[in-house]
């Protein structure tokens, strides 16, 4: 695994995301997780997994750097392949907690939004939510409907309308993430609640959790139509010198930032 | 238009309701509404429209004290229409943002709960909400599932089952408006919403409004059969007999407020 | 009756839970319950019902300790009717408000969670919620989507999988009361909120309430696979034993509480 570490404990894992400083996700990433995850629900001696980042990153979201790069068969490639791994961890059928330890834009908010629960780093700094209209990149009718899921309906349209990213105590008041930590203390506070979910019954937490998504998995499918439709938007010229341009912006701040 | 003031805009259009003080909602507005929205979403220069009303009423609703004397044709002609405006406002494709510049009950609210996002005017007295069951006015079924797609279920089956009309700060704590502002700005901040929409890429910014209106729009349809129970129920002796003292108080009160 | 106490008032009726100090529901309170709502149903003079318990208990869920001695065909039996009953309560076609007068866990919740509106009495120590993974009971499909109605589906998924009790001022956080009163002014208040609702047309009021309810009732059904399914974990030897040794705390703590 070049761009995951993973920590075993007694009867769960942690899968801790370490792509450089920031985990922008390129289609090395995805490929990982999804081997990991697949391998975690297999292995019954894992009964839950963490997922968690870098200290100030959870995860920037897709690799634009990388990304931009990409060929139009290789783009594909990589959207389908993210909307398998998004899938696949929706579905996940264990305990699935996500310790945030920083930012955690579009992709990165992604990941996070498919596991039972949120803790995030506090600190007035870090941000999270589906920014994709503010960075031009068509979002998924899932993604939709899983940001709806937490936060409701009516607050999902005014956020991904505008493309908000949310600061720690907005998103808390939104109900995207579940408590605010310090940053320090996101691991041990997600441990916490997996080791709490782990003393129930197994097979009646993991039932309870299918009931809880049932209408949710229901409405979503992996909607190879809309991928498609990301794909086709992402060569579109005037959408192709707006990315570039963030890209840019993008870059510059990353050298001023932490 | 008499009903109707339109203000172009470099690049949306502003639409100012301005039937007297109160904007009381007759067959001529929703008719002229429904001709200019038509326009506006055919006019490939306008990119998004607002709609304004007057100082302290976006809208008093419907009119009842012209209703109240249509014929049953007539009736049946305007639940008919103002099925069909709501319709076309819910479905209008490009950004739709609205200015509530005071008091937005029943009728008033109906249109501004189908645009984008909603600022209101602050000031403790202005009132926004469906108060149909207080009016003994039958509400339809897609009324119900807008307040339930910005309020949530829980909050509108409460707030619809007693008629409640809410106060801004009330508003502003359910969903029901995104901010409130100064009435002199209200139309201001509005408008720098649009300018902030129409920044996006306008083709991602649309197929994402499309996406998150979804599954309400799989919900709602015209039901007319749901109109012609409200045209029958409106002939109803002690629902008549109510209303009759309603638009009666409600003459009086106008007379002593402002 | 033997575990009802019904008061009639003018034109609505109070239904008051009176088993014991706690109100633990066993086979004979919920045939009583669901006679009772029946013929209330059916009396054209009762307008409404107002549903109560004791001093310091709603209802203290499932009566456990007469439960555990159930054999498997009362214990089908028992889950067959408090299904059902939940059903009609659910449905029952008039104002049903629940005064709620204490402590109102697991099945005290879903009984408060069929009616309109719940008035809880305030005092830090008064616990309501859907706590059934916490005490190894499968909960229902119905269950979760009732929470999910009222909550919204993200607080109706992270409480329910921890199995958590709510506070009081949690409760009203999250949707799931109305409001905290005092606990010897709870039936006042359901009772002027009842006299409220009186006031309203009740063709339009009725014919508004299944409006509110369609898409929840569409959902839900009385689902005998998940009742079976609740029957046969319950016979499971992990979940017994865990079931006896919290039956035999929770008696503990009832000889130390009041």
């Amino acid at each position: 695994m070049n761009t995951l570490e993973i920590i075993h404990k007694e009867n769960y894992s942690i899968v801790r995301m370490k792509r450089g400083k920031v985990n922008a996700i390129n289609h090395e990433m995805v490929r990982e997780l999804s081997i990991v995850f697949e391998e975690m629900e297999e292995a019954s001696s894992i009964k839950g997994v963490i997922l968690t980042g870098q200290p100030h990153y959870f995860s920037a979201g897709l690799d634009l750097i990388e990304l931009i790069r990409y060929n139009e068969e290789e783009i594909n490639d990589f959207f389908r392949a993210f909307g398998e791994l998004y899938d696949q961890l929706l579905r996940f059928p264990k305990p699935f907690i996500s310790a945030i330890t920083g930012h955690s834009p579009a992709g990165g908010c992604v990941l996070a939004i498919t596991s039972d629960n949120r803790y995030m780093a506090e600190g007035e700094k870090y941000r999270i939510g589906l920014n994709e209209v503010a960075v031009n990149i068509q979002i998924s009718q899932g993604l939709i409907d899983a940001y709806a899921f937490w936060l409701g309906e009516g607050l999902a349209n005014r956020y991904i309308l505008e493309g908000k990213l949310l600061l720690g105590p907005e998103a808390l008041a939104a109900g995207l993430v579940d408590d605010l930590v310090p940053l320090n203390e996101v691991l041990e506070i997600a441990e916490n609640k997996m080791k709490q979910y782990l003393k129930a019954d197994p097979e009646i937490w993991l039932a309870t959790k299918k009931k809880l998504r049932k209408h949710w998995l229901e409405k979503t499918s992996i909607e190879r139509g809309s991928l498609k439709e990301a794909a086709k938007l992402w060569w579109k010229p005037e959408i192709r010198e707006k990315m570039e341009a963030y890209v840019k912006s993008f870059s510059n701040k990353k050298n001023t930032s932490k």
